[in-house]
């Protein structure tokens, strides 16, 4: 039989088991974090109506849609009825329109599903991948105290990542338009278009980007241009001089001034929540989506690799779900785009080395005693200790070499002498060591040595519990 | 502006929040118990080349396809080049064969994802549904002995589930066609037309089948058909009498006898791993997926709910993958479609109460003690406690009702007097309880009420310890 040549398709990010044990980490990482800090689970369909998820957005959005057909629709002409889901923003606002009535408000969710793309396939670029989001909405208001709790969920998910240091970058919507104002650049359409010229800086550099600025299309001045450059090159270094910036800025209309009193809110709350200061930062270059956020926004970068890029962003919106209700549902939030940043922790050797989420092996010594090793692995399952049992004959030391290699912690020898004398011979591959445990014993020391790998691996986890030896 | 009515397509199930943490429960008590029987885990993207999914269905299956298309294809003619996957065995064989070089053999594979069928939309039929999978790959053979492993995974898991008692019920491919070859009926396209006749029992009735089993396109005689119908209506009543209806087998033909050895090592073997027999149960009347299984074959029913029919099933097969490599591969596995099994539950008001996955609320009592607030909750948080802040001012009576309605457990008030004592007022929402407990014993107050609790809802999950104490 002529065989099929077995592939995905270009720009998913298919892992083998040890990798998906990493990045199923990940995800539980994030979602423990969420929780923790009051969120509910959703999900919904990867499948939605076309005209529901494309009502708003048109343009490169809708060229990226992937349309889906059942075989009975194939015939049919026209657009077809269904989509894949291309972010979980658009679901959201559909899911909080459907079930409005059902919801309590503030309505805190996350939702970690992946979303579909159909884009021009290239490298770190995928078709199918992980958003993690997490979103507070309100009905008609919502208090910008919200806009503080989010840095700190960020702060608690990247501390229990374990991906070295990294800052929260802040800016404010209502800061820059205020900021632009006060030059003189008042019209929307203008300041967007100067946005999105500076937004070229780290492409074009400085000196182009002026030019742009000085020339036809724009007509600014020098002093103008010197304080537009001024201004988007400021990062604040501790607390103190974020106040202290904030303080400085010129200019007092009132956007700006809305703005200006929010980030001090927020910078003022990100303290009693014990977010250390190294871990945030003013930043006034930040944007972001230039017709959908309107007050906070927030990027996060890795300190020590700035071409990631920002590996979480998100920010306040004014209202969430216009195209599908009369309700006035504003919100602030952030999304993870895991898929990317677990293939960019990996490109950058970032990624903890995998051990196996199989904790031990059971070997196979005498066949006549397989029940003795499938009781001995009931005993461990039972207690919570994955385990794996040897059930086809091979040679000792090929077992060993398999535990190894799939990277299983404890290898478990249940001899004759071993059986008589009621113990268990433990190898411990990591520690490269052998002892004999009594067959009571055995699962508490496993524990023991299974709980410290677990906090040695949590070692920059915690940062929440050292914060809170401040709490009175 | 218009708006477009908030809708989801027919056939999919979305959740309220307080359902996604319900079966978010299920979905991680799964997942743990296929962890701890040494499964590991792999995803794989939802779009695969058509070509890749359609290669040995056709018929229904390719009725129900999926096809998924870029806005860039949609003028093309032809049938689209990418589809959904509508179960998870075909991504498994394509996944094992791309990446076979790279995998460990035996196998072991869990797979927890939705898959898509474009099915005629009807009550408790999905389009879009939870497959959560395991299965043992071995390369050229695999061991029987792994038959005997996946009902000790089933019995793991549906305990801890906690849906009442069920039964594991066994048969197998072999042991049925000896038995058909032993009355006479040995051509493989006649033992599959009585087997699909057979299969109507249920909703034909028992004269109905007799009388088509005995007319012209059968032609069966009276004893023949009393022999099938004493086959088919087989329960063995405990671990003995499964002993004894094996041996009790007339004939013994070459398939027969193997099908019976292979259920005798396996019978065998559960006993060993601590199965209680109370759970498992011959049946001679499942056969299964009829051109697919070749050796053992399960299904799991809720005794107290045969409406619901089978909530897991599988078997053995012959040959994963041959339609993407020339490999032989062995397996043997089963699939839990959690999405129905949940509606189902539901349904049958078989679902635990709800206590939301946010387990306290600090309310707001001053809005200057915010910080305080603030603080509480980062204590609560960086202690595993899953907290949620009330950020805006109200009545102190409506952040109860709303933490009720809610089903968040512990209200917690910290009032000016509970700051000068440095204390915390604790409502018990469940056991309607209030008391005052010292701030630094917080944490551990609230902990060991949470683990009551735990410990009271998994009270049948832990049977696999229980099982243990008769070990050696």
């Amino acid at each position: 039989m002529a065989l099929t040549q077995a592939r995905t398709m270009p720009g998913v990010l298919e892992l083998l088991p040890m990798e998906q044990v990493a990045l199923q980490g990940m995800l539980d990482t994030i979602r423990r974090n969420y929780e923790r800090f009051g969120f509910l689970p959703i999900e919904t369909p990867a499948i939605e109506f076309a005209d529901v998820l494309l009502t708003k957005s048109g343009g490169e959005t809708e060229r990226q849609v992937y349309f889906v057909q059942s075989t009975g629709t194939l015939e049919k002409a026209g657009r077809p009825e269904l989509a894949l889901r291309f972010d979980l923003t658009v679901p959201l606002a559909r899911y909080v329109a459907e079930h409005e009535h059902a919801l309590s408000f503030p309505f805190r969710r996350y939702q970690m599903q992946r979303v579909y793309r159909g884009e021009r396939a290239q490298r770190g670029r995928f078709r199918e991948f992980y958003q993690c989001d997490i979103d507070v909405l309100g009905k008609d208001t919502l208090s910008v105290r919200y806009d503080a709790e989010i840095p700190a969920v960020i702060y608690a998910v990247f501390s229990a990542l374990q991906v070295g240091p990294f800052t929260i970058q802040l800016n404010h919507r209502k800061l820059i338009r205020g900021f632009y104002e006060s030059l003189g650049i008042a019209d929307g359409e203008q300041q967007t278009r100067v946005l999105r010229e500076v937004d070229k800086l780290d492409k074009r550099g400085a000196e182009a980007v002026r030019t742009t600025l000085a020339g036809v299309d724009f007509g600014l001045n020098t002093e103008i241009i010197d304080r537009i450059m001024a201004f988007v090159a400021l990062r604040s270094t501790s607390l103190q001089d974020a106040y202290a910036q904030l303080d400085a800025l010129a200019g007092d209309n009132a956007s700006l001034h809305q703005g200006r009193e929010e980030l001090r809110q927020v910078l003022d709350l990100l303290k009693a929540q014990g977010v250390p200061e190294s871990h945030f930062a003013l930043n006034f270059s930040i944007a972001r989506g230039l017709d959908y956020y309107t007050g906070i926004v927030y990027e996060t970068t890795l300190d020590e690799h700035p071409e990631i890029g920002s590996v979480c962003s998100g920010g306040r919106y004014e209202n969430l779900a216009g195209n599908y209700t009369k309700s006035h549902l504003p919100g602030v939030g952030i999304s993870i785009g895991l898929t990317r940043l677990f293939w960019q922790l990996r490109e950058a050797g970032l990624l903890a080395s995998s051990e196996s989420s199989v904790k031990a092996l059971v070997t196979l010594l005498d066949e006549s005693d397989l029940p003795h090793y499938l009781q001995l692995a009931a005993h461990l399952r039972g207690a919570g200790i994955a385990t794996e049992v040897v059930m086809e004959p091979g040679k000792l030391g090929k077992q060993f070499r398999y535990a190894n290699r799939a990277g299983i912690r404890f290898v478990l020898v249940l001899g004759g002498d071993e059986l008589a004398k009621g113990v268990v011979t433990v190898k411990d591959m990591r520690k490269n060591e052998q002892f004999e445990v009594p067959r009571a014993d055995l699962v508490q020391t496993l524990r023991v040595e299974l709980e410290q790998a677990e906090v040695m691996n949590a070692v920059f986890a915690p940062t929440e519990i050292q914060s809170d030896r401040n709490v009175s």
